[in-house]
Parts: C-alpha cells; sequence; structure tokens
C-alpha cells in the first residue's frame, strides 16, 4: 500500500474533538463516553497544582534532558548519517522524544498555548526528517553498523516506540488537526500493518503498547486496518512467537493467549499497556468474550497482585508481578509506569463497563502512586516506589544520568528514563479521567475542585462546578451553573473504603453507601448537591495470605495511604523499633494524623533466631504520620507504610 | 620475570600434604591446623552418602555437561584457532572446568583413584595446550575478534578464571605433587604478578576469588610473590577502580576498603570469597587490624544477613546480600554458591581465632544450604535455595541448560553452572571441616560417622573413632583406638542450639553447655567419650526486624531447619491456609516431626486490604514437617519454612 498524504490529511476527521480539547481515550462504544480536556478543567487543588507543575516545569525539565542526554539529537544524527556512532541511549530512547510530544499535544489541546506548540513543531520537524521514505522510523536500527530491522523484536522496541510515536500523532490530530506529526505517525502505522500485517512478519513486540496506539488511530482515522492490525497483535500475543528469555515469555506476556490468561503477570508496565490495547480491540470489535477475560484478569489482579497504593509489580529483577500476594513492603518496585499502566486499563474498563470498582482503583493510584513520583517542583521522579525504606539513600546527583531505581530520592533523570514522560503526558491529560457522560447525564468518577462544561449526547448543555477540598477534607459540593429542563441523571462514586457517607440534594440528607449513587431529577441552575465522604483516618489490615506484612497495620485516610517517616521521629529512634498497638487511637489534628507508637531497644548483634521474643511494649512516643505520596522530600530517610502491631 | 620450569617444580616442597591426602586450606600460621583428607575418613551416614554421590555420579555428570556444552571444547577451539567463533557459554566457562579438576584433584586425593586421575590429566592437557607463552590462559578475551585482555576487568571473569585454575593446581601439588596442572597454575600466576603488580594495572577483577587463590599457591610453593599479590588485591578493592554499574560498586565490594567495612555487601558470592581471601592475607601477614576487621564483619552478617538455613543473599536481581534484616523467605536467592563462600570464610576464620560459633555457622549452612542443593542421585542440582515457594514449579528438561533460578525443582544444568561444580570440589574436601588439631591435642567441630588418624605438631599420634547417627540423633560416641600416654586435649564443639547436653567421660556424666567442652586427661585405647546433644524438634521465632517473616515460627531439630511442604498436604487444602498455634506441641515418632495446624478456608477474590482480620483459628490437621534438605524431592510442591503462628 502506498501512502496518500491527500486521502490522509482527510482521514482525520474528528474535527470536533479539538474545540474540545481532545482526549486520550476515545471508544467508538461502551457504557460511557469520555469528555474533552477544555470540557473539565480543573481549579485550584490537589491536582491542579500538580498539573500547572507539569506544564510549567516538568516539561522544559525533560526537553532539557532529552537535549542533554542526546536523546533527541539521535534524530538529527540519522539526517546527518552520522549513526550509530552518534547514537545516546538505550534502545528505546526515541519513545521518550514521543512521549514528550505527547504529553505537548495534550498540553495544547487544554490551554492553547502557542509558545508550547512552536517548540513541539521544532521537534517534530527533527523527527519527521529522519523518518525513512517506507515509513520507518527508529534511530537504532537498520543503518549499516546497527542490527537490521525487526531483527530483534524481544529487546529491541521499535514497534514500541512506534507505539508511542502514534500516541503522540493521536493527540496531536485531537487537539490541533492534521499536521506534520500526525503524518509522521500515519507512516509509521502503515508502515507497521504493511510489514506485521497477516502475510507480514507473524510476530510481536516484546513490550506491547502498539497495540492501544493503533486502536487509537483507528478512532482517529477510521482506518479499520489499524484496528485489524492491533487485533493482529493482541491474538498474536501469548503464541510464543518471541524467543524465550531467562525471566522467561511471561515477562512480555508471550506464554498464554491474552484471552486465556486469568491474571496479570510477567513485566508490569509491559501487563498494563497490552491489557489496556486488548480491552480497545475488544470494544471496537464487539469482542465480549476477551473484554470479559480482561475484566477477570483485572479482578484477579486488583485482589491478589496488588499493593495498598495501587501499585503494581513487586519485584526488581525484572520489574515483574510477583507470584499471587507475594507484595513485600520492603523493595516494592511497584514502577511509576507501572501505575500509568493500571490507570489506562482501568479508565478503559470503567468506559466499556461502568463499574466504580475501576474508578477506585485509579483514585487509589493516582493519590499514591503518579501523585508520589514527582517532587515538588516537577523536576526530580521517583521511578519506584517502595513502601518500606530501610536505610536512608543517597541524594542524587542533579547532572547526572542515574539507574532506574538506585536511590531513595527523586532523580532528575534515568539511564532508563520512562517514567518523567509518562507522567507528562498524564498530568496534561488528567481531567479526562474525572468525569464521563451517557445517554442519561453525567457521571463524576474522581472528586476535584473542576469546572464542567460539556453537552449530552442529545445534545443538552450541563454545565457544573465542583468545590472540595477534597482528599484533605471529604466535603464535595456540586453546583449546577447550566442545565436542560427535562430531568438527567447525575451519578456519583462512592469510595469502596466510604463509611458514614451522606450526600444532600434540595435540603434532603440520605445516607450513601460505597459503590455509586444516582441522582435523576429536575435540576435547577444554582442548586448545590453536596456529598460528603468522611476522610477519618483508619487503621488497614492485610490479608494474612500477604506474608511480608504480617502482624502490620497501614494508616489510610480516604484515599490516602499514609506512612511513618524517620524525619518525624526523635534523633537516635530508629524506625524499626516502633510498633503500634492493634487498638490505637488515632488522632487528627490540623490535618495531621498522630498515632502513639511503643518504642523498644533495638537487640545487639546475636544469632536473629531464638526463643519467644518478649512482647512486653516499650515507651510511648506519639508521632506524626505523613501522607505517603509526600515522603523523601524532607532528604534522605527511611520509611515505612505497614507498621508493627502489637496487641495490649 | 622468566618462568623457570626446574626452579618452578622445586619450588613445591609440601610433599608431607600428599601422603595426608591433602587439605583445601593451609595457613602458615593461626589458632587451629586442618587436618589432611586422608587423616579423617567419612564412615556410613549423612555425609558419606553425599561424598560417595559426588564421586560416583556428580562428577562425571559435570564432565558431561561441561564436553555436552562445548565449555571444554573452547579450549581445544582456542588451540586450533577457531575462536571467537567456536566459543560457548557464558564469559567464565573456563571456570568450571578448573573446578571441576579442582574436585577431581581432592577426589584422587582422597582415595587414589587412578581412573580418575587419567580422566583428570586428560583434561588438564586440553587446557594446558590453551596457555599461551607469556601464561595467559582465558578462551574468551585477547584474540582478534574477542575484546582485549584485561578490557573488562568489571564483568569478564579472567582474574576469577586464574583463581579457580590455580586453585586446581593447589589441588593438585597437595595430592599429587608437581605435574602439568600445577605447572598451568603457576605459570597463571606467575602472569597476573606480572601484569597486575605494583607496577602493572592497578586494578581489581570484578569477581574476588584470586585472592584466597594465591595465597594458597603461596603457602605450597613458598613464594611470596604471590602472597604479595593477594595482598595488593585485597588492599586495592574498594577504593574505586572498577566502574559504577546499574547496582552500584558494592555488588563487587569495590564500594569500601576490606578493612574498613561493617559487613558483608553486594554480590554474594563475591563477598564470602573476598572475605575468605582477606582473612587468608590477613593470617600471612600477621595483620591483626584486617583480621579483626573480618571478624566483625562476620559477626554483623551473621547477626542481620543471614536466613535461618545459614544461606546468604536475598535478591535475585545482583545475586545481594539485601540490607540489615531485609531477609524474604518469599525468592530468598540464597545462592549455592554463597553458602559455600560463606563455609570458606568461616572456616578460616575458625583456623586462624578457633571460635566455636564459626564452626556452629558451617553446620547449619552445610546441613541446610550443602546438602539441600543436589538431587539424591548427584546430577541436579539447586541453584538458590529458598525459604517460601508459593507456587509449584516445574520440572526443568533433562537435555537442556536452564537459567540459573527459573524453577522449584533442581535441574542438571545451566547456564551459569557455577553450583555444581563448587558442590563438587566442596563434597571432595568435605571431611577436611571436621577436625583440627593444636599443640595441646584434638578439635571436632563437626559430627559424623567418621575414622581419625593424625599426629600432633610434637609427633604424638592419636587415634579416634567417631560413631553417630547425627543429625538423626545426638548421640556421639568417640572412641579412643590410639593415644599417646601424656596428656592431651580433646576439644568437643558444643552447638548453639544445644540445650541440656551431657558428655560422659570415664563415666562420670557432666552437664555442657553451648561453645565447647575441653577434656584434657591421659586418654587410654579403647575408652569411649559419649557427647549426647538432644536433637529435640524445637519452635524458633525470629527478630522482629525480619519484617518479612513476622509472625511466624519455624521448627528446627537440632541443626536442621524443617519446613512444611504441599507432598504432605492433603488434596484441596492449599499451604496458605494453614496457621499454627506459638504453643504448638511437637511430637516425634520414628524420627519424624509432626504438627497440628489449623486450616482456614481461603478468602475470596476481593480488595486485599480492610478491617480487622478475624482469627479463630479453623479446623486442625496434624500434618508431618519434612527436613528442608529434603524438599523438592517429590515433584513440583510449594513450601514454607516459616509458618504463619496464631495466639490460643
Amino acid at each position: 500500500m502506498t501512502i496518500n498524504d491527500v486521502v490522509r490529511a482527510d482521514a482525520v476527521p474528528e474535527t470536533s474533538w479539538i474545540e474540545r480539547g481532545g482526549t486520550p481515550t476515545a471508544p467508538g462504544t461502551g457504557r460511557l463516553r469520555p469528555l474533552g480536556l477544555r470540557e473539565v478543567i480543573l481549579r485550584p487543588g490537589f491536582w491542579q497544582e500538580r498539573q500547572q507543575t507539569n506544564q510549567s516545569a516538568s516539561l522544559a525539565h525533560i526537553e532539557h534532558w532529552l537535549e542533554r542526554a542526546g536523546w533527541l539529537g539521535n534524530f538529527d544524527a540519522a539526517v546527518q548519517d552520522r549513526l550509530p556512532a552518534a547514537r545516546r541511549g538505550r534502545e528505546f530512547a526515541d519513545s521518550e522524544v514521543y512521549k514528550l510530544l505527547e504529553a505537548m499535544a495534550w498540553e495544547y489541546g487544554r490551554t492553547g498555548d502557542e509558545r508550547l506548540d512552536a517548540r513541539l513543531r521544532a521537534i517534530v520537524a527533527r523527527v519527521a526528517a529522519a523518518q525513512e521514505p517506507d515509513g520507518y522510523l527508529n534511530t537504532n536500527f537498520g543503518r549499516p553498523g546497527q542490527q537490521p530491522r525487526y531483527s530483534d523484536l524481544e529487546w529491541g522496541h521499535e514497534l514500541y516506540c512506534y507505539g508511542h510515536l502514534i500516541q503522540a500523532g493521536v493527540a496531536r490530530a485531537r487537539t490541533s488537526g492534521h499536521d506534520e506529526l500526525v503524518q509522521v505517525a500515519l507512516r509509521a502505522a502503515d508502515h507497521i500493518c504493511d510489514t506485521f500485517g497477516p502475510d507480514g512478519i507473524a510476530s510481536v513486540c516484546g513490550h506491547p503498547e502498539i497495540e492501544p496506539a493503533l486502536v487509537e488511530m483507528y478512532r482517529v482515522t477510521g482506518q479499520r486496518r489499524y484496528l485489524d492490525q492491533a487485533r493482529l497483535f493482541v491474538e498474536r500475543r501469548g503464541r510464543q512467537t518471541l524467543d524465550d528469555i531467562e525471566f522467561g515469555r511471561a515477562y512480555f506476556q508471550d506464554d498464554i493467549p491474552v484471552r486465556e490468561a486469568g491474571v496479570l503477570r510477567g513485566h508490569a508496565v509491559r501487563a498494563g499497556y497490552l491489557a489496556a490495547g486488548a480491552v480497545d480491540v475488544a470494544v471496537e470489535t464487539g469482542d465480549t468474550e476477551l473484554l470479559d477475560a480482561l475484566a477477570r484478569q483485572w479482578r484477579t489482579t486488583v485482589a491478589r497482585r496488588t499493593y495498598l497504593t495501587g501499585g503494581m509489580g513487586s519485584r526488581h529483577q525484572d520489574e515483574a508481578f510477583g507470584e499471587d500476594f507475594s507484595l513485600p513492603a520492603d523493595r516494592a518496585y511497584s514502577e511509576t509506569c507501572a501505575g500509568i499502566g493500571s490507570v489506562m486499563f482501568s479508565w478503559r474498563l470503567l468506559l466499556a463497563q461502568g463499574d466504580p470498582r475501576y474508578a477506585d482503583l485509579i483514585e487509589r493510584t493516582l493519590f499514591n502512586v503518579i501523585a508520589t513520583s514527582p517532587s515538588d517542583d516537577g523536576t526530580r521522579f521517583f521511578y519506584t516506589n517502595t513502601l518500606h525504606q530501610r536505610v536512608p539513600g543517597i541524594d542524587p546527583p542533579a547532572d547526572a544520568l542515574v539507574p532506574r531505581a538506585a536511590s531513595s530520592l527523586r532523580a532528575p533523570w534515568f539511564a532508563v528514563s520512562c517514567c518523567p514522560t509518562n507522567l507528562a503526558r498524564t498530568f496534561a491529560a488528567l481531567a479526562a479521567y474525572l468525569a464521563t457522560t451517557d445517554d442519561e447525564g453525567i457521571q463524576l468518577h474522581q472528586y476535584a475542585a473542576a469546572s464542567l462544561e460539556t453537552t449530552l449526547p442529545d445534545g443538552r448543555g450541563i454545565g457544573l462546578e465542583i468545590d472540595t477540598e477534597y482528599p484533605a477534607d471529604g466535603h464535595i459540593a456540586i453546583r449546577i451553573v447550566r442545565t436542560p429542563q427535562a430531568p438527567w441523571t447525575l451519578t456519583l462514586r462512592i469510595p469502596h473504603w466510604t463509611t458514614d457517607a451522606t450526600i444532600e440534594v434540595d435540603g434532603r440528607l440520605s445516607p450513601v453507601s460505597a459503590g455509586s449513587v444516582q441522582i435523576r431529577r429536575r435540576f435547577t441552575a444554582g442548586e448545590v448537591i453536596v456529598l460528603v465522604l468522611p476522610v477519618r483516618a483508619r487503621l488497614t489490615m492485610p490479608d494474612p495470605r500477604i506474608d511480608a506484612i504480617r502482624g502490620c497495620a497501614a494508616v489510610e485516610r480516604g484515599p490516602i495511604v499514609f506512612c511513618l517517616e524517620s524525619a518525624d521521629l526523635p534523633s537516635g529512634v530508629p524506625l524499626d523499633t516502633l510498633s503500634m498497638n492493634a487498638a490505637t487511637d488515632l488522632t487528627e489534628r490540623d490535618g495531621t494524623v498522630v498515632a502513639t507508637f511503643h518504642v523498644k531497644p533495638a537487640d545487639g548483634d546475636d544469632w536473629p533466631y531464638g526463643g519467644v521474643v518478649p512482647t512486653e511494649p516499650g515507651a510511648s512516643l506519639p508521632v506524626p504520620l505523613l501522607p505517603y505520596h509526600r515522603w523523601a522530600r524532607r532528604g534522605p530517610s527511611s520509611m515505612r507504610v505497614w507498621i508493627p502491631v502489637h496487641d495490649g
């Protein structure tokens, strides 16, 4: 198939999206419909602060490092015939440039910032110049002195890089319309279909990502071949077309066909991206068997392989899920990108099926993984998000790459730097996760100060103002700014951790319980619906099958997981000498949660296995707890989420 | 310095060792003196069985695989100029050949088996042919198309391979005298001194092993330059001459100088070998500061970084020690070779200082790591020795390499196959660990059925017969077969787990407590000393700082750690539904330990973090426990050493 630019420019029909600011995920069918990034505007609060830091600091920080590390320069070197000698970075370095472009595209869609648009165009010009006539684009393969194209599907990441390129093209098409980036992405998509189609290379990429990207490009263009190709990739996966590796084929989910698997496994980011793309394929092809299989995998993964924070992946060695209930707090990997992959998967299932439990997990992951990673100034990041730091780490150098998981403190850039760019595109498009519509009305899934202005599918306009200090406070006021006269339904998610929640409609207070509440009525402009989700500190105990945290409890408050950080301890009191009474009172004062701990002197250096350990409690010590996402912001420290409990 | 074969042949003076069967470690000074492999003969029992299986099956199995995998063929390929194209195996494949040679040499020293000697000579001839005129010998470096010599000290393993070559030469010199293998090893040793001496490459190898090897070759030859070179390597270590790597320089102990470090860290095998070599250097140079530092590191490592089994190294990613008390049972790495490295370290400290705690750890490691690795027929091996197998693994193929740690069952050979050859040399020389002499008499450190026939340094001859079924039974009868008339001292180690031990001398029964007991008297031929170490099953609790096993207990009996294996459970009762009462009675019948467990039905697939977990015990179920070293011998299974306990 030849590329026809004129046809391709016409093949980007969704101009309506551009006015709405674009949305990352736009299924053609399903229980709920997403909103555009200009339909939900974050107002001052927890998430707006992070989105603004991303806009004002992280994007420039990332662009700076992509230049400095030479990963952007790889494209120039390709044009100037200086590869492979001049190439810098890992085999997937191209993808970080594409994720920055995607982040910039959403940010432009949301804000219309023309200077940002110019920066985006400048990068796109350098990328586009490196694309080969047949659509191939990768700075690491195919030139003299490099490995041949597609000669290392296990580790080469070529299709993975295309996936992020196409996602960037999708973001651009939905927020700006057809331009050079869209064109580059379309050429790449066609090249992939030509190369990996039914008569092409009958394999898959060692790192999924091309699957959701191709479906989204199908959604943008209506070009069925992209969907067919994505379906082919999903169907091929799990049939051992990739070589076996030391970690086993489960590492790249090539062990079991997607529709036959029972749980997510292997590399956690790969697993999440693949599952997200498979939902996309299932939705667009009406494949309910596949969709049901994915929903089942989600349930089992959440029940057996997910950290309290929502984090996924417990192993450092292969950045992978462990066995069921193998969820050690100590050295929990919980990669930031795996959290993003989990949100992508849950969001697609939520749109397809509407079950509020998907939004529950998104909330937990946003507040306790996504919010944990970046520094307050948006220029340092956690790659992994452990739940127990035994020994204070070192402060990574501000001017050097660090290995992906070397430190207990946030680092400016990594040799494997997937997380910063992944956060950037997520924060730029964050508002998309707050609300949806269906034929009946509006659904609020995440609570944040925000304005919502949209039209129902039948054309009726609705405007809401959401006023809240959530999650610090559970009082959520939803003011109806604009409403049709006819009745419609406002659906509010009631988080699974909720007790004693109430809703006040038209002056009437009603108790509501976990799940969701639907308010169907003739709303009037100016009226206020008040949802109260009491966010009291509570003790949480683990399933006894999670061996590594037996005998411990965690403190949560609303959706926020708390931790105990050494910075809050008197000097000379090591973290591992503290324990908590199972019936302890958690006191709250000015938003601070304080618990009383018992301190026992540490034992000496003898053989650490012996008879009965004395259990008498030590001296009492009240210590403030810290929201987990706030840890490691005061210098090197030790920290634990799960705290040993004793009786009496 | 040029090589002078005549001088070198004369430089192997210790012919006395040959009659005594050789010994792996022969310090020139220290508190205790080792015995030769023909001075202590194992009799039928726990260890003789394993030593015979090693002799009759493992050595041939290893030789077969070294041929089959092409690692022996690498030496032929070097001679025939077929490298690098024909090279097989990892960068350290040469070392496996050398470890087999060392094993064969000890075995020949012990048994005088001439057919084994011929096999050894045949392999040596192939190795020797590949040595270059200047003494360099490595099939992976230095030829056209290969990396230059010593261009990758971090990962190249060249000095590591030499270390094992020299150890093989030492074994040969001590058991057979000067021959081609000794000559090859001496040439290599000289080449190293020429290349890495004070004016040579000022660095170290990424994998320690050359250090103990050079000291031992000094002990064989009296050539001071070998000791000086070993000391130089020990002193250079920890001064960041190696490049930084993703795991950090602690991985190869190049982070902190040996005499300044407080604890073993990084790659556990590397740490053990380095520590062993550093003790050797300290002993031979009279460096008490260095020796004290190593003893301190040993104590801290044992108190904070050692599994109940004696196993060391908790991390899969870098095969490394974790932080203090980071000792998860689940996915415990506890590499077989790290156990061997720990025994090497402890044995050298025992010889230097005489403290019975070193022998305690050796015993624990022999029974629970070394004995766990090989299959009963000696042809399959554990590379790692986890303390908790959650899911039954798969049976590795009998005809293929497997990755080092992929399975829950023993495998015939590994891509990284250090453990089988390491076990082979250890089993061949095992009797050396049983006893020592000093000016006063004999010390028994490990208890096994054995005959001992030696002379004290002053020339007085002593013969003992040790009759015991230890560790199945704690009754140990020591018959004096030959004794001088003058008094001498018999010192017996009393293991640290002992309670109610007694010793009977001349009809008088005395209680003895953990540590050691010294019996100084005029012994008479025919008299029997009876030591009773009651080996009752007991519950062991962990230090509360070992988070991953909080709320659990283990069962031990004498030096043997027990486990609960799914093969002993009724079908339909998953391992993770069982718990044990903290005050449970352990009943013993015919050597079998049975405990009563409570079985709770597993919970469903909900969010696994919630309110208070109900603690009522479930149905009672008596289940036999299994010595840990016996696990995974009945097919794929799940297993745990640490068992959850509940009160009441």
